[in-house]
């Protein structure tokens, strides 16, 4: 397997680690042994978590006011795939890309596969476009895409779309999931019914084109870049257009797709309840959809979010959603972003895994209001970073990721083979 | 027909105004016939639009903070009858009354049918509640009520309902509308599915007690008197529950329950386009469940839902929803605010039938953003007034109802004859 | 002076429709006289009043993800100009342009006042933009500009404001106009306190360089392209920065830059009690800063902020803030939609003029909230289209602006004259 | 001094803990020893944190839809004092009450000042009331008090403040708190100009009867019980009043009374860098005033205010703000929650300390984002419980406070002793 990262440096930055960490863990086992959990056990699973990238996640994002790009980003997608097999070297939990097309449209998918082999990274969840026009492109989504009013307009999304799934296939991908830009600026603009039933008609075609042991992921988005009303705005709609479509058309829920206020942890209930919970798009975010790095705003309402899916595990051990971190890395290295954020979504992870979760029914069947939520916070106010280090180390990753990634050097290095191009700004288009 | 209003100082009331209506009438209809309307048309369903009053409205609404009675308040359901029987008289546009049980619970509900049949009012849908403790109840619904996680309390609430049903069966009314305060005030207190779950089991055994010709109405809310979730939290679950209840359990929109910039038309539509849309609680709101008169924040909104139901009635003209003022009167007359607010509904739906809705095809068919909007807005710059005046006038009632109310003086009257309860503070209880 | 829509086209399609203007004009003013409104007064009002056009806002707007470009656009400042004069021609509301720099920064400002000349157009406030980096710019604005932790960024921002400042003198404009993206993604990245002190720091060096019949115009905004924070986030912010700095330091208020729900005309009421209110940016918004086309979302909120501004000048016949449009049309023809926009807020201007405001007062000193508002409502609920077509027909303008732009055939010609820059795609950043 | 917990049953209650405590407080000892942090001296600042406790959230809170009252609940101050002692004997953060007049207005203050010191409680800022009508007086809140349009109401509020002040200097309190209700439900109710100067107006005469060691706090709030506008809405305002009134008035921030998404740790640095930080208001919220537990929904949020505050003392060692929670216990037994909370405000304050606060300040010079949110994390993510346990202990409180107060039976106790009315029903008020 190559690795970018130098192991014998990476076993010397841990080794430096190494002893403040077994001093940690340890009291952190002889803590959590007395409130009947085993760490090895908690270690294992920890282990386990994965969460997918995405291609595009490598370089610097931007809004519409303005992009500032970062040094040495990466130019193609075998470059993106470099930038996210050190993510994955280093924070090992991160062993899938998920791919944008066409951005990361490969000439010879074949290729792409071998390269990603290399790395042991495989390819989650495929990104179709329908939200911007490419050049060359026969009808225009300034309208609309999968719902939009013209038929030819609705066919050629749809055609894009299954040409995702057939790439994906070639590579090892599972599910396609299917965002749209699709709604309406004004009230009037839009006839709301035909479009839904518009949106309807083409994600059932695309649907039965997939592969059988693929599966449909819809997103919804209450707004942006529609600013009166999106297709799919919320869990409600996504719910009934996952219902009407069929069995392995499922709902993906963003964190930062929903209106103020919105309880996103009891749509993780209700979409899980219904059979229709299919995949996860993590970031943060305190105003709209602003892409934040995962856990940096409110980390408590992501840990809410899996003491549902640990809930739900509990009772269905298959219960495998698809997760990605979908983030927009407008200050930070992006590469640092990411790892960082894998393992927030990490920390959530494990610390649900410490919920007492008897005791919780109790206190539930009892409502014991005050030890409910007690419980609760007695799982998320541990310090569990010892097991997400010990984690990565057995692994082979870093004990403490940023810091070694930034002692490898591997951005410089990049800034030197990743010459910019001299003509692109980095202006937005307001 | 008793009339508490005489019938001799209305017409007098009326005719000083009648010169200037007939002008601005006969101006309207010039104008009108110009974009191909038919004014008498349009008048003849101003005429036919109605729009139930609750109960409980003709009181002095307050907060929990503080209540503040205003003078001669109705002390009793037959009271409130009378007031209600005044809103009718002078408005025209309320020829029923939502019934609130325990709060307005007859001893002799033919008594109460009778006592109405002589305003000619009837009664509307049923309310129940099981959001308060009454004096003397078995269970308490501290915790919940149809979702409780005690099966007594759930039994407790779903013969409540049934109760409420019967009584409703006795008065004429042909629905049920249920809302709960069931939720949870923290993160773990409760378990969203079982809660879930415990609802539709409990609004199934009251959908089986339901006469044949009656509707059952969900009503959803994201907050309050629950604040961290509660159990029917918007038309997501909304629609679920109606769904997997029966044909005849159908959601009921209030405007203020919804998260801040929800698109509410949309909701319109979505619930409509699948069956399930099933009734109305008007009222306006700029912060949360605000419960301020109806159009009074924001009355293009309002607009916007009658072009959807507009729109939804020239696909099926049989579609006929529950339509319920729900305001909380704090600061003014509750009968000035009820007469005014249904005019302000009725005015929406005068506009929205005033949309070229043929224009409005074609512009959404072909993206012209700029016309659909214009079209929408052409109807709703139009000064219909004079239309709402002719109505009222036509049919017996006032042309200005506030006007012609403050005249008569019944609110003075009502201050001798119904003297308050000297040991009836207004303290809220924060 | 040159105008762009022949005029005796124009004139041919008022003809058309110049007698149904004067029927529906005399019925509104003998309704008007009936309650004590001399139309003619209210015509001469309407006339007078006008709404800078921004520079950028004849391009086709676009977001983060995507912009889609429309026909035969503008492709620099002369050539935005020319659309301007079109918008000023047809809805005569637009009589200046707001300029942007470096977007549209001439060669020559001299040739520039005189291209603008010839259509009688003059300049409102100018633009300054630190929000972007420019091609061989030193510094970067990546983490900052007049806020930025680096001096060496500041000086740069600062001495851009000032070129603008000088900029602008040659070209006979009065104020400057200062947004910042300044502000940070994640807790801890900004010391709240020391960038506001480097942003007040800038700001009163900039405003030293002030001429003296210059005003300095703060803009705030809660969110975007910052997504954690802002440095100048909200009106208290842009207060304080104002009275820190000087007396013709005002604050500015962008119609879509506030937290959801926020009582914006109350904000106006306030910075203007106290001597800072300085302009507006109109447009409307339902989620965030939508840049959506004024009135189209909440007309009546534009009607209660002109409420406000009608009542100042009640008191301060000599109070003159600063009007512009500011506005993102992403999928409307931004001609028709900045004739459209100018309108709305026109209309909203004139019916705020038609409130009966002793009557309003004596409702406020009473508390008679029903009356109160029902003396808003009353002007609010007018028709008062004729008297906008009537302003615009008297003043050389058109009747019905969209539809005589539509007939002329200016965007055909325009899509012959400019083609497009075939390298040039409409692809967002994400 | 009294303590209404038997001492040996506390001790015995904690003995059972002290080897798990001194495990995990060593273990933590060596960990921060590793960061340069001495937990003996973060021990001593946690032991000297205080928050005061407010009489009415010993008693069940409620919403205008209901409440449902526990046990036992306090009837009168001396109760409530007995119920504040509980609180500090176990917790020993919360060695002051908040006094709220005229609920809790003594007959004689000595009698209650003697009361209150033989369990070591003295008396934090005094609450008056002008958002309730008391039964006797002669001007009506309805429309206002201190912001009325009528001097009388205004001269009535007026005085009923400078009465609280006197009694709060009788019984050793030290500022005064001033909330108000005042605000409008509709557009045109109130003049917002003339209201606001009337608020001024009256807060100045309060002012000019403060004793010279006092402070007036003054608390903003966007909504409820007025829900179109409030007189004093947001920080911005209530700077404007505290600056116009003097040195002593200072603002107050309620956690739970900002627009959706705000910023509030922002504020908070706003506020205090123009010197007008003068206290807190302590809960937390999802949707509106929710009144919930502190840090119950947000705890992120709340540590970033206290980082806020720590780096405001690490700049004056003087400062020294009122702390107050300020919650409705609607679902919970009081005394646990006031318990919990105050350990929650300690344990974000606590966390607080720990941040490294000369590489944070290096990481913001530098515009190391990722490092500098980085710093905050690690110490959020410490599990810093040891040392509240500790601190409590050390103090002659309960390591576990809850758990302690629950095996006491204590409120079992109560519930004999203080037999509830039984004419009074948990009835709200809708």
């Amino acid at each position: 397997m190559t690795q970018l990262i130098d192991q014998n440096f990476l076993q010397e930055h841990n080794t430096k680690q190494e002893s403040a960490l077994t001093s940690d863990y340890n009291a952190l086992a002889e803590k959590l042994d007395r409130s009947g959990f085993n760490i090895d056990s908690i270690l294992a699973q920890a282990k386990q978590f994965a969460v997918a990238v995405p291609s595009w996640g490598v370089g610097t994002g931007g809004t519409r006011f303005a992009r500032f790009p970062g040094k040495g980003e990466p130019r193609n997608i075998f470059e993106k795939l470099d930038d996210c097999s050190v993510i994955q070297q280093l924070s090992q939990a991160t062993p899938t890309v998920s791919l944008h097309i066409p951005w990361d449209k490969p000439k010879d998918p074949n290729e792409l596969r071998q390269y990603a082999e290399q790395y042991d990274l495989r390819f989650d969840a495929m990104n179709s476009n329908t939200f911007q026009d490419q050049i060359g492109q026969e009808e225009s989504y300034k309208f609309g895409s999968l719902a939009h009013s013209s038929k030819a307009a609705r066919d050629q999304a749809i055609a894009h779309n299954i040409e995702v799934v057939e790439l994906g296939e070639k590579l090892g991908s599972k599910a396609l999931t299917v965002w749209v830009g699709d709604g309406s600026n004004f009230p009037g603009q839009q006839h709301f019914k035909n479009s839904f039933t518009h949106y309807l008609e083409s994600i059932k075609e695309i649907y039965n084109s997939l592969p059988d042991d693929w599966n449909m992921l819809l997103e919804h988005k209450i707004f942006e870049p529609a600013f009166y009303s999106t297709v799919i705005q919320d869990w409600g709609s996504s719910y009934l257009a996952a219902k009407e479509t069929g069995e392995r058309c499922l709902s993906l829920v963003d964190l930062g797709h929903h209106a103020p206020n919105v309880n996103i942890e009891m749509i993780v209930s209700r979409l899980a309840q219904f059979g229709k919970l299919g995949g996860f798009h993590f970031n943060d975010s305190k105003y709209g959809d602003d892409d934040l790095d995962s856990g940096s705003i409110n980390p408590y309402q992501l840990f809410l979010i899996f003491n549902e899916l640990t809930d739900i595990r509990s009772q269905d051990t298959t219960y495998n959603p698809f997760y990605m971190l979908d983030q927009s890395h407008n200050v930070t290295d992006p590469i640092e972003s990411l790892m960082y954020s894998a393992a927030e979504v990490q920390r959530a992870f494990v610390k649900s895994l410490l919920v007492d979760r008897e005791a919780l029914t109790n206190h539930q069947n009892t409502n014991d209001a005050m030890m409910a939520q007690a419980t609760l916070k007695q799982a998320y106010n541990l310090d569990i970073e010892p097991i997400l280090q010990m984690a990565r180390l057995q692994e082979g990753g870093a004990i403490s990721p940023v810091a070694c990634y930034r002692a490898s050097q591997y951005r410089q290095t990049c800034d030197k083979n990743r010459p910019a191009d001299p003509n692109k700004t980095g202006s937005g288009i307001v």
